[in-house]
């Protein structure tokens, strides 16, 4: 497993990332990882490796585009120092595009990839270890006009990883072969925010992605 | 207009129905008809129509199939006596295959269609007007196997209104209309619950079908 | 209808057009237009143009006069910019003289238009469309002093919408076609906060000055 | 004053009764006289008279009409033995006529009436002193609709009045004695339910009906 | 009747005051003068005389001592602007030193009269009437050690009446007459915060004070 | 310390024995004793004597009088099947006819020794131990009527002790000691429900009846 | 994987198992399985197997013993006719004799055993699988009197597994390997309810013992 | 008894102190000392020596460490000024390294010792009295981890106490006592948090050390 003992792991992300975390930060003590992926990898972790030390860290929030992580870049990364770093962005980011087309701030492909690299930019240096994880859409249909747009952030997310060096989680991939059998309804109800299920497809592609042992 | 001075219609249906409507019976005092459709229908017609007396009551009820109206038939709608009858029933008969597999009290088409005929038999003849609208699933994919299903139930509800003298209200066909401009998302987020703009699609359904003068 | 695509419209005035809305700017997003004309308006629109994109903001607030929008017109209408404007102001600035006669803020009719007309000359010229609606009374007798006094607050409004260029929509006449069939009882217990019924009223009334096809 | 030491007198009628009185029997311990006339008018006896001992009960429930009364006329009035009773009930009876003219269950004056008659035949002789307090609506114009059928129904309780002995208040004139000064908004924003000064209009014609002296 | 048309008149004191008025500042509007004398005096005042327009504003605070009143003389009486003004002050002064005579900001008698007579000089000349109102301690026993100060401390404003042309409302001694028949029990559980009753009696001392003709 | 290990110890009373303790049964698990004299009672015995196993049952209920007890003695006394008892009652019998002087469900000194005979005989024969505690009024001053009533009640009490060879506890006495010294409002406001102090009062009493060794 | 396609499993226990899941069913649907081992149970296994139809229910009880499962063994298991059956009962069995000694109600080694297989009797006939988990107390410490008691329940689970041909997880041997490396406070503050770490243990466990393949 | 009249007693500490105490200080008036051995305390100290005054100032807060009380030492202990001073500090400083292995701020021995002696060093000489009591850990094997750094940091406050004249309270000891007879589950169920019992045990602790008289 690739997270050495004494690391300290900062996820960052959206409502998907957030799932009711403590504030300020999002810390295991009085069960403050919200109740999402995070939490579930947290407990994988540290259940099967405790001759080890990790910290988790949750810093998601809810509604949050790349251009919110940039915001808040400086305060919720950077001066909680961590050696480790989980990024999962991009789906406010495209479906604005699609809920609330009349917003004045809608983030097209080119900001996200040029935001997207800055704050990488910032941190890449003082990582031991950087996963990013791909935007998704729980939907079957492949021409569906969102999915199209979301599978295009994740292209751009894809580069990132190569450019950055950093561990590359397809969260799209483990979503589809979950629905070649049962359909979209079963893990999210708008093909969003998942239930149980689907955060524990999303906590299990982080933990392959670290070659977690089961 | 169609429905006479005097009048006390019933909307029933799922939770497109209910939204929040009083309990016992949802009547227009106190607010209590919830906050869909069935509010907008009747504020379009008792302010268009203030020399006529119009009773509407909302006897929706959230994840009602038609299975479930059956049962409540006589108590929330025989012993109510209305004279005018909407129903809007079929989308959770549809939608529980989809998000619940496993359950094994689903609702496959020839049940929907005999629970359906069962329940018009008992109230037609006592009815002045009778609506029957289609369930709906605002997808605009016509290959989505959810929207298959839901509209060949929808097409059961056609022929129930050609059989029963009812008029009949193709609620996925007014929301096919706005997909063509729009996303789903904009109505929406789980395709089925409607924000206010897909609740006015509704309601302006029901009053064209009873020849609203706006 | 004459909001063309693109459209940013801001609704203003107080507890009529409140209704609940979100703070500090009441959008669409997550039902936060309040329920009131405002939705109504908002929805019969959007469900009715999917072709074109209109961003509609409730800035009502609750107990209101003309001096309250002066006070925040820079933050609460200049400074969100848009380009189509409707106020309906005035019900307190009346009222007050009768529930609370001892108070030192009273607006007579002099300061009501002085005041109007300032707001309006900061605004006018970043405006495509404005409408002006009268305050009303929902009360059928004409000889009511409050009534009598409402309408020569109406009056105002009028010259003013001639003055600005402005289309004007007349509250008082869309209630008093109610008033000739039913109470005022049936639209609102205090006369002044309508029910569903007295909103789509209002909303009709809005719906029809900007040439709106049903 | 006209109550005896050791009176136990009960006073019951609609919301203008009820303000929020403790269920099942409003007292005076623990605050349970609500907060309107019945508080005020407890008040000014008990602490005009100590050296008499008074229990006033309050049986007011909102909404409540004469035929409602006459539904729990055993249990609420006879049962607990007043030798003293006040009834202030009919306005339910006439506003529902305005505010839902759709209702199946409007009380004309005739059952207004007889109904009201039988319920006093069945308490009257139990009694040592009976007040009747008409209806009101407090509003200046009397070409009012409403207005001038709530005094029919107070001419009515002025002959039941009469008929059993009873002292009659004349709450409407006591309304109309402060309207020739202050309008009806000062007292009600429906015209019905009072704020404290409204509440002290009733309280004092009851008390001054019973010969307070001050 | 001694308050002319026109008047603004505060009544300031402690928790027997205040009883849950609004803050910042006590109005009617709202039902904001709380649920004690106060509001009681402003109900007796308003209904008895519609022909005039008085303001009646309760700014007790809770747990005050005279030395409380000091600190917020500025904001909570000089900048309202009353020109009439009542003073309550004095039942925790006393209280204090029995139930927590550990305290280290007992009020002794000395510093009451000293801190009476400041606030009084600032505000006396703006006047046009003032009443000055006794604390008090609802005990039969005139022996009893915490009733024998509460009088001292009376007699400290029975001194600062007449010293500053006030009107003077003994609290006291109407609770007295009331004793001579009934339990301190029966008004206030700790001798202190009345019910209905005893604020009754303390707004009908205040009423008698400004020849309220009944 | 006289109660033996295994023992079975129910406490029964009003107000000052329930102060919040659970329902149905009051016991130690989940701090269901209430924070009274029955808390502290168990919390010294249990931490002095850990070699003994005691439970302690709190059935006390606000508003108790003697007859209350009687009505539930058989499900919340006998059925309990406890081989100690206290019982503390009283105050309520008392103080109705102070505060509620019109009640009609006074209990005077004879039905109070009457009810409360009728009780002991009914429970006496399986208990090992007794306690009687008499009723008090926290009031020095000797003289008071209230206080004497309380006195001659209590004096039923020591007299019953006797004749149900009871451990008898003067909880009067124990609060004079105290009020020599310090006012009555140091322990109660109302001079009723104590403190943590005054509870401790009473604890400390019923533990030198057992016997307690600290 | 040994659970087939088209199971029931039923999970039934104490608070460990409940920890929140709906009543009177715990079921997926609106997250009703609680927040413990058995959500992360159906999460792993509905993840990893979507090609299976799987229906896990939770019936588990906080503060139930074996005695009480008993109790509601027709209505909470027979009637609701799963095919799998998991049962982890006993921690409060054993825990009670340490924190509440003088319980009347302490079940002992005897009576566990001869419950549990009364119950077991009743049901085994009808599951295609059975698992039975031993009870645990999260203590290092292999003297502790608490630990020595729960592992000699456990060793009655394990002997039961064994007669009815069940699957056997062994909670403790699976905590006893976390404990080697951290401390029992890392997992849970009580040594009993385990935080998201501590249920994961659990779950893997029972993974484990139905053969998941990661 | 040690402590004189007129005595300011500020007892601080971290959640065992706190236990719900008032903010920003815990005063007995209005029931703020919290539920804990603070409480207690006082209600033994005021209950058994009315002829002298005291006033308790609970100052806890929960999760405190010693570095914790340093940051807060001239707002919390210097500015109120106490001549009596007692510290319950050390729990969380030795927990952490049990719960949270990964804390970046655990406080070790030295940093304990020199921390404390700080905070000792500002505010001994202002004092009558000090008295430092050891944290604890509510378990009877004293081979346990935790009890054994427990009691190396009571250790430290032993000498501590030698090296600044204070009263030396040793709460494990007393806790051991009892834990030779009964289980740490019956006094607190993470064997920190104590019920009342376990309240009763510091707090009688507390007296014996001040020399209270029973």
């Amino acid at each position: 497993m690739l997270i050495a003992d004494g690391s300290k792991m900062l996820m960052i992300g959206d409502s998907v990332t957030d799932v009711g975390r403590a504030r300020p930060v999002g810390r295991k003590q009085h069960d403050g990882l919200g109740n999402g992926y995070v939490k579930f990898f947290d407990a994988m972790l540290t259940s099967r490796y405790p001759e080890r030390n990790f910290e988790i860290l949750n810093m998601g929030i809810s509604g949050n585009k790349v251009t919110d992580l940039e915001t808040r870049w400086q305060t919720d990364v950077l001066d909680l120092n961590p050696n480790w770093l989980s990024i999962m962005i991009g789906i406010n980011d495209v479906w604005r595009h699609y809920d609330s087309p009349c917003n004045d701030d809608l983030v097209d492909a080119h900001l996200y990839e040029k935001t997207y690299r800055t704050i990488l930019d910032q941190v890449r240096s003082q990582l031991d270890g950087l996963i990013l994880a791909t935007p998704y859409f729980i939907e079957a249909n492949r021409q569906d006009p969102m999915r199209i747009q979301m599978e295009s952030y994740g292209s751009i997310v894809k580069q990132l990883a190569a450019d950055f060096d950093a561990i590359f989680v397809d969260t799209q991939a483990a979503f589809d072969v979950f629905l070649e059998h049962k359909s979209s309804h079963y893990l999210a109800w708008d093909r969003i925010h998942p239930n149980g299920t689907g955060h524990t497809i999303l906590s299990n592609a982080f933990l392959r992605a670290v070659q977690y042992e089961f």
